[in-house]
């Protein structure tokens, strides 16, 4: 993170490269599992391959977590089958599912007899749910008492199992049929008489996500309630995983890029590659897709402009005022949206309330239509006045005529970007592909039918 | 969170706000405090005031710190002193050290007084770093062992500490002046033998932030290395405070609002204010400052038009396709832009690399200007086929000149869309500031030249 620690990374990175592995391990074992991945990642496959036996199966199973899918499946390839699955069993749940789902089915097939039974069982039960749902992120590695035990009892069976749970921090109480009744924490664990029933300390009101929920609902839960970990129930309200925080914050950057990519008509990855990592190819198929539908979208602001093609040239100075307006319209429009799509998303305004927003929008709209109106009439009056101007009006009333126009397309170009939004929300979609890009596109349409309806009707055109 | 949830919410304050308080007390009082501070918030004040007394001390203090500020600032001026005291002493400390930076000076020695000794040093220590330091986020309730201590002895002291620390998962080993040795979580601690010394399981290599750094790479931090909190320290590595996990979700949430009202050319709060609080003035300053600069920018667009004036005279048909030029140059240099700033904060790629960033770009920007080229070239000879032209020239090599301006300009938009993030931080600045308005009134300006240098080069106008 801070510069000392990124040149520590590529130091121990190119020390590692000249083979100087053996008088390196000490100090990588020392370095958080992720940094030590980050360095792997950096060095040649084979110097990976001879640098990973140094560390424990356990260490091993730490950095693969924290590696790409890339180098994970290189380790699936190239290492001998016992010794991979040695190291996978000892990865946590998620990741291991996460693993299983990308690769072949003939490859599976290839894995799954090298693991034990509980391990292969919970592969495939973890693999059968979308990624983009509770199931789809949850992990199976957490700790559960039933709610007639003594608190002793529960301590014996936390230290028990502690060793292969990596959140142990919620203790989940269930029944024998895994039905989840509540949970207890480790700190009230620690603070009850040891004679104490589980059930006196139990949280019997409790917030906990279903397996085919949305993985954003699930985040947003962690969130409002501060939660270290959510337990993750199916139908039958019994405990089948539980999302961690760290997961929470993946899902939210992850959410978090996919609408601001969404947002300027950019068609997200379904994988997260890096920027560097994708081909130019690649990167120009997610942005050729909006940016060439809204140029021929754009087509309809052309036959606007050619309707009015005798307009222009009675009175060219309108020509010269067009880029002005498309500009004032697509950013008030896209200012608009965004505060409205960040506000939706945050749960601070809801679809229902349109008719506030709307109005809230207008006020504003009114404002900034004014001092945009303004600025344009000082814009043509500096700018044109050695215009040719016809003997029936002086320049000041063509000025104010434009900058009319100019207002009122701020105005519905505000509103229209506030709307845009919320229907298609209302619709159910993504408010965030109420795109920038889609927004200006929309704006530059009306803007142009105000300016021409504005001039003809009060320049007589 | 779910639509169950949120229709309990609102009966019970249309319950409460009907006087029915007794009877509903049971069933506040099993809600998650947050969903009881979102309920209070939807009813009058006096009804609030009536409500609150029902709850214990530690309970308002939960709810307290799940409010807004303005209604916790209604407490603090409605409630006795002494009552106010008793629930702000229980209140977590980060949430403590808030409010009291918010109040005046002249509130703070009101307030002061009525607490014990140790929150009021508490309190004033904490105030004392801005809000976007890991000082100003820190919380001080964090439980510390010695290193000389057994893990009997270890437990007992956290079992005496921990009804007053609200995290105790990870406990800081320290020595008599507070120096951080390293941590040990609860974890380790159940699965020790009581006999074994701190000092013996104590992780000695740990991930810590200091008092004064950014609270953006303290919340980096927390999410790279999987932390539930991190110790803050200072510069004589003394344990001050800890950051948690919930913390830092809302630092990434702040930041990202932050990013996306930047990239809109909206000025974003100091306070983090809802949508509808904010009023329309307020929402209109915020916006305004930009948009109304981007258009007086814009006359740099207007002169160069006006210079070309007699250009458009003569051929008439450019002055058509002038929209299309704008529009495809801003949303292909937004694009860029919004990729590049996104793989900047998500330390994909850095600065220094701006040579590779600028290579890929062009790549991409080549193929979107074909694109962008070969719909343009299209679109005027279906919609011009009618136009007048010189005898000199037909339509198709018109419409080929104006197809090769667009894409000269597409590329230019790219390489200068990614080229701008880059250059802001280059020079100290936050990169979303090169936002996606700026963006296009720049390349308004070099889109225009490229326009008509390449029309009055080709067409020897």
């Amino acid at each position: 993170m801070s510069q000392d620690r990124i040149e520590l990374e590529i130091k121990l990175s190119e020390a590692l490269e000249e083979g100087r592995i053996e008088e390196l391990i000490p100090v990588l074992k020392k370095l958080p599992t992720i940094e030590v991945a980050e360095i792997l990642s950096e060095i040649s496959e084979e110097r990976m391959l001879e640098t990973l036996p140094y560390f424990t199966n356990e260490q091993q199973a730490q950095i693969y977590s924290d590696l790409d899918f890339d180098l994970q499946y290189l380790l699936f390839q190239k290492l001998d089958p016992w010794k991979f699955a040695g190291i996978f069993e000892e990865v946590p749940s998620a990741v291991r599912a996460d693993f299983f789902q990308e690769i072949s089915r003939d490859e599976q097939i290839l894995l799954l007899p090298y693991l034990t039974k509980l391990v292969r069982k919970d592969v495939i039960e973890l693999s059968k749910y979308p990624p983009e749902t509770a199931g789809g992120i949850m992990s199976t590695d957490f700790a559960t008492v039933l709610e007639e035990m003594s608190c002793s009892e529960a301590i014996a069976k936390v230290r028990t199992d502690a060793p292969s749970k990596r959140m142990i921090y919620y203790i989940y109480v269930v029944d024998k049929n895994m039905t989840l009744k509540g949970f207890i924490t480790l700190k009230d664990l620690i603070l009850a008489e040891p004679y104490q029933k589980v059930a006196e300390i139990l949280h019997s009101e409790y917030v906990e996500a279903s397996v085919e929920e949305d993985r954003e609902s699930v985040a947003q839960k962690i969130e409002k309630y501060d939660l270290v970990a959510i337990p993750v129930v199916n139908y039958r309200n019994q405990l089948v995983g539980i999302v961690t925080h760290d997961e929470a914050i993946e899902v939210i950057r992850a959410e978090q890029t996919e609408d601001m990519e969404k947002f300027m008509g950019i068609v997200p990855d379904k994988e997260d590659m890096g920027y560097m990592e994708t081909s130019s190819w690649q990167h120009f198929k997610k942005r050729a897709a909006w940016l060439v539908s809204l140029a021929a979208f754009g087509i309809l602001s052309g036959i606007i402009i050619h309707q009015f093609e005798t307009t222009l040239e009675k009175m060219i100075i309108l020509a010269l005022y067009i880029p002005m307006l498309a500009d004032a319209g697509g950013n008030s429009g896209s200012q608009a949206a965004t505060v409205v799509i960040r506000a939706l998303s945050l749960g601070q305004i809801k679809v229902l309330d349109w008719v506030k927003i709307v109005w809230k929008e207008a006020r504003i709209a009114v404002l900034l239509g004014i001092s945009l109106g303004v600025l344009a009439f000082g814009k043509v009056m500096f700018l044109s006045w050695d215009a040719a101007t016809p003997d029936s009006y002086g320049l000041p009333f063509i000025a104010f005529v434009i900058a009319l126009a100019i207002s009122l397309q701020v105005l519905t170009a505000t509103v229209i970007g506030a709307l845009f939004p919320l229907l298609v929300k209302s619709l159910g979609g993504d408010p965030a592909v109420a795109a920038s890009p889609a927004i200006t596109t929309v704006v530059d349409v009306t803007g142009l039918l105000i300016y021409f309806g504005v001039a003809i009707a009060l320049l007589g055109l």
